[in-house]
């Protein structure tokens, strides 16, 4: 690469780390991609650190030693994460979301990419230092969150299926019970996409009982896989024996009127321990 | 905001537009930002374009007038696209990936962000003037696609379910012919996700004989909704009676040998064409 002026070489390390979340970069890299002293490359460094933590992009970790290099790890604070969750309780409260049965919509919310990527950030500040090999989720409404929380935590996803399907080589199944409807349901996980002995982060967009987060992680064992932490967009409040004691919620549903056709929203358990 | 000094402007411009892709963001936005003179901008944008063109991140679009402003498009030109999809032929074809069936195991690729970015970077720049206001994928191997073309171009993802859930509200359902099995199934899309008389982009891991594409098409014709492109990842070479005529695909399969377990790829008809 030729050598660039400083400027053009900060746009370029701030592209370079952007596109690479948690991933060591050798300082010796940008050196040698830039012709550059190390000492200026430091320079640089610390005028992105800056940067990126005043305007809540998140942290760059410089890890010292032979090994060593730089960082980026994303981070929203809790204040942008805190206002950003309370807009969406209030979107998701507007009238006719609510629909027949005490469902609610938010397939439009959760097709969005910048809300997606709002929440997965959220995600991968709450489990930045969870060490998780991978992101596991269940088809299909957690999807798009398990990927946009693996993306900021640049590590792969797995999902588990409801259906199995013979694109998936050979599979591990278990039945589980529904905590909230009590219907005995199946799910499967491909033996060779997850190896023995990883660590997981459960992520799914809803949780009740917590029945199918129990049933992951039941499934986990028979991989010796270790849970590392179990995160749900949406609890519901009033749940009269939870599956699951330890997880994080971002938002929580508090009351739904069917009649009326209202629900309401607030915070989830990760703001209020925050308090 | 306090007043940066040039190089924490730089780094700062060059997060804020790679976070929002194909977004139009006024001059004026920065320059009250930063308390910046309009040309000081202007000069940093410049800086800015150079980089992101020689590095191959994209175009930085300027569009000029009292409606005016920068507009960042993500482009992968076409020589690093075609090494990387050259890089994905080789490690699809290694072996052990062939399933019984003749099906061919890929969900750990589809499952690694790295991946789904450099596709879903592709994607946006095959259909980067498209004009497309959403994408539409079917579940639910398309899904991590779908999300990742719809990153960079920065507009919501749509899901066709095969299975209809009450979580959807009212839904419109098609019966669909499945091109190679010849089987009749049923895709539904929720009735609320998507306006009448919106641009579609289609994009699905695989296409056979195209039935599913097709089903799609024919969906999206009760919404009155314009096709503005398909793209497949993979495609299958040989198929005798093809449903759709005009579609992006970046992979091919020629050849699947059962028996011996092994399996050829090459590149798909968008590098064809550019040849």
């Amino acid at each position: 690469m030729k050598k660039l002026r400083r400027s053009a070489r900060l746009v370029d390390m701030t592209q370079h780390l952007l596109a690479r979340p948690h991933k060591l970069i050798p300082l010796t890299f940008f050196a040698e991609q830039y012709g550059a002293a190390k000492s200026s490359i430091s320079e640089d460094l610390s005028i992105i650190k800056e940067l990126f933590e005043s305007e809540g992009v998140g942290l760059l970790r410089t890890v010292a030693g032979a090994a060593g290099g730089v960082k980026y790890i994303p981070l929203t604070n809790t204040e942008d994460a805190q206002a950003g969750m309370e807009r969406l309780c209030r979107t998701l409260e507007s009238s006719g979301r609510l629909l027949p049965g005490g469902y609610l919509y938010m397939a439009d919310l959760l097709g969005d990419p910048e809300v997606l990527s709002e929440i997965g950030k959220v995600f991968a500040t709450v489990f930045a230092e969870s060490e998780a090999d991978y992101v596991m989720t269940v088809e299909t409404k957690g999807i798009p969150l398990a990927y946009a929380t693996a993306y900021y935590l640049n590590i792969p996803v797995v999902i588990v299926r409801r259906y199995s399907k013979v694109t998936d080589g050979s599979v591990v199944s278990i039945n589980y019970v529904s905590g909230s409807s009590k219907r005995i349901q199946t799910m499967s996980l491909a033996r060779r996409s997850l190896p023995e002995n990883s660590k997981v982060l459960i992520v799914d967009d809803f949780m009740k009982a917590g029945g199918t987060a129990r049933g992951m992680m039941d499934l986990l064992e028979e991989f010796k896989a270790e849970v590392v932490g179990v995160g749900v967009f949406m609890e519901t409040a009033n749940v009269e024996e939870r599956l699951v004691d330890d997880y994080v919620s971002l938002l929580r549903v508090t009351e739904v009127d069917v009649r009326d056709k209202e629900i309401r929203l607030e915070l989830g358990n990760y703001f209020k321990n925050k308090e």
